[in-house]
């Protein structure tokens, strides 16, 4: 294994420019940082130009821009289409932070802050990666690469495939490469094949016209939050199954074998469980932990809330209670039908005295990716290069939607070279990555480009 | 009807001193306030002295202090202890109301403001009403008084009791008079001589140790809301009772005759309706709007939080949620007899990968009082007096758990002489106070000193 002694040298202050990048708040979901995540577009340009990409644009769309970039290699050059997202998710509860989500630490070898892995860590790997190849002596950047970052990943990518249709001649690629999913373990490489999509949404149930005293009229309305549970509370039986009618007509049945294939992977129970603090795991019945994560559809409540919630008693019986309901769906359920059937089945169900309105939020499409590709190929040769060990190709449980949409706009194919942990705790307080990930995923990257153009030009 | 010369001369005063009151936020649930409720308890001190009530003084508890004076008929005369509250409910969520909480404004005949009903505007109606007395010119105080008025009624009056305690001699007394409920209309007047008692209770339900991905978890653990929603559901059966085992054992059964007394009041179903924009009424089968209110104890959820409640979508599934759950009793249920049911129920149900804790906050007992004793028809004829009608007498659905404590601790029998409406919107947003009530109240209140000391002197 090579000596890389260009990421030796210059790797303190990669994670410099890393952290001052995660220092802006670039929160999508919330407008009032929409100034902030301006700050860390430009701040991502100005990075990509520095490592010798030509041609840095931001470009307009009707929400956040986009941040795109070319390298030139040569006609004669395979071209990759690299994608990832400069927005991040909400912070909140700021108070279970241990450090200020925007103020990025390095503690036990880990950056904490809100987007360290997802997905600004991730992207920062390829910038870095990219500088390298340029520069290390080692050849030069062997393929053309097109760099399209994101600014509303977070927030269901509606620009972005508008984007995408009106400069398909620009965007045109060989294979699509991106970095926001994870390994199973820093010791067990691992690439994602295959994702789960995503059906969103917001769901109000009114009762009275105006909050009401529990006492002078408890007992003589439809409480919206009592009816509120009690719908969530049927769309689930017993045995973990969802009830919402039509829900599974669509998804692929796995063989005996394929499931077999599936649970090689390793899990441990006790592991698993210790990981986030789990007093036991919870399912679907007849699937195990690794299936009821990859190959089967869920529904979880991501939020809900209604009536006083502050300190102390106050006895009100309020006018709504809200939810934000998400399915994870797999093939071959799309998110148009799912989010139809969920919104019907819903509506439907409405206690007496209560009205209820669904609100749908962005969706994605689940997706496998084929494993037997010359660019998987390529990525599995690569980290077997800088790990030292064969990556198990494993099916996750989120979502990027835009994958799908990438193979629906472009026909390009996706090789989801990820770099990150389970345990890193995205999308929750604390989020973290590994500086060994950080700097595996930079080491890695220039293995796949010379890898790919090496098995394209044969 | 005599003309009340000394109200009409002073009501403008009355109004306004009753707007400088309602200035002072006396939120007694939130420490943020706890300056305000003791500035509201100095300002009605200062009024009490002012109007003539001699020895007023702050008494301290370990929470808020007891306003606390008396007023000497002679020893021949019945002693009336006056209770009420200075503090008020929290006024969130702010955003809904038409003018802000603490800035008191008269619209369309009423008082717009946090506790312009419940229970300041009542309070001073005693205030004003002792003024009168003193002043008109009218026979005088035919009655010993002594005002005991707290600041924690909105928080489970914890303290009061232990004051009670402590101070039996002092606070001996003939009866008790409140004027904390209300009538069923200003054409319709009536006196409320049943209180259903209260159990009211936060949950915390606790599944992962931190927040997760919903994508990369999702399946796999159990979901804390769609925990406490199961939960929650699971408390009622599809006919609207109450599922907890044993929680009806004690409930008092009325016969025939006393429902269809009880049913003889005032209730057309669309006006219900449409007085709190109510789609449709609902409540436990086989019971009237009227008994649902008023005989049968319920349980409605007061609060629910949990997870991701900002904007936009965030794929979460939240470490805990939480509710805040109160239930209505009836005689001859008993507050900690439900609580331990409550508890012991809730916990028993928690599913499988989570752990549920209930922390009870205070409760009340349920109170019926007698329709037949000389302070009822004293106030019975001085509201006939006043309205022109001979008032009706209900059983409200709130609760005044001290009333049964006084019952108690002083054997005291209580009248509630109260002159709000339901639709006063106590306990939510624009709470208000008709200027009509206000001054009937103000104008009632002196004919039932006169009435009830005449009768105990006869």
């Amino acid at each position: 294994m090579a000596q890389p002694t260009y990421l030796t040298d210059h790797q303190a202050r990669f994670l410099e420019e890393l952290k001052d990048w995660l220092r802006i708040p670039s929160v999508s979901a919330d407008p009032k940082f929409h100034g902030d995540v301006l700050k860390a577009a430009d701040y991502l340009k100005a990075r990509l130009e520095a490592a010798g990409v030509q041609d840095v644009e931001l470009c307009p769309t009707a929400g956040n821009p986009i941040v795109y970039g070319e390298y030139r290699a040569g006609d004669d050059k395979p071209t990759v289409l690299v994608y990832g997202h400069y927005d991040v998710q909400p912070a909140d509860p700021y108070e279970l932070w241990t450090s200020p989500p925007f103020e990025p630490v390095i503690k036990d070898e880990k950056i904490y802050a809100r987007g360290a892995c997802d997905d600004k860590g991730q992207v920062y790997m390829h910038v870095a990666a990219f500088e390298m190849m340029m520069r290390d002596g080692q050849g030069g950047v062997p393929c053309n690469i097109k760099f399209m970052f994101e600014g509303e990943e977070e927030i269901g990518s509606v620009n972005l495939e508008l984007f995408v249709r009106a400069n398909r001649d620009k965007l045109r690629a060989d294979v699509l490469l991106l970095s926001d999913t994870g390994i199973i373990a820093n010791d067990v490489p691992s690439i994602e094949v295959g994702l789960r999509g995503l059906s969103y949404h917001e769901v109000e149930v009114t009762g009275p016209g105006r909050d009401l005293h529990s006492g002078l009229y408890g007992g003589a309305v439809q409480n919206p939050i009592n009816a509120l549970c009690e719908m969530i509370a049927s769309l689930h039986d017993a045995n973990g199954h969802i009830t919402i009618p039509g829900f599974y007509d669509n998804v692929a049945v796995l063989s005996d074998d394929e499931r077999t294939e599936l649970n090689k992977a390793p899990y441990n129970d006790d592991e698993f469980k210790q990981s986030i603090g789990l007093p036991d795991t919870y399912g679907e019945k007849g699937y195990t932990t690794i299936e009821r994560t990859s190959i089967r559809p869920t529904l979880d409540v991501n939020g809900i809330w209604g009536g006083y919630t502050g300190e102390g008693a106050k006895t009100v019986i309020a006018s709504k209670a809200f939810a934000k309901i998400s399915m994870r769906l797999v093939p071959h359920q799309t998110s148009d039908e799912i989010s139809q059937l969920f919104q019907k089945h819903f509506e439907s169900i409405a206690p007496q005295g209560v009205v209820v309105k669904v609100k749908p939020h962005h969706g994605g499409e689940p997706v496998v990716t084929p494993t037997d590709s010359v660019a998987y190929k390529a990525a599995a040769d690569a980290m077997e290069t800088t790990f030292g060990k064969r990556p198990i190709p494993t099916r996750g449980g989120g979502s990027i939607p835009i994958v799908a949409m990438f193979k629906n706009e472009l026909q390009l194919d996706a090789v989801m070279l990820g770099f990150g942990l389970d345990s890193d705790a995205i999308h929750s307080p604390n989020e973290h990555f590994g500086v060994f990930n950080f700097l595996k995923g930079i080491e890695t990257i220039p293995h796949f480009y010379r890898n790919y153009a090496a098995a394209e030009s044969r």
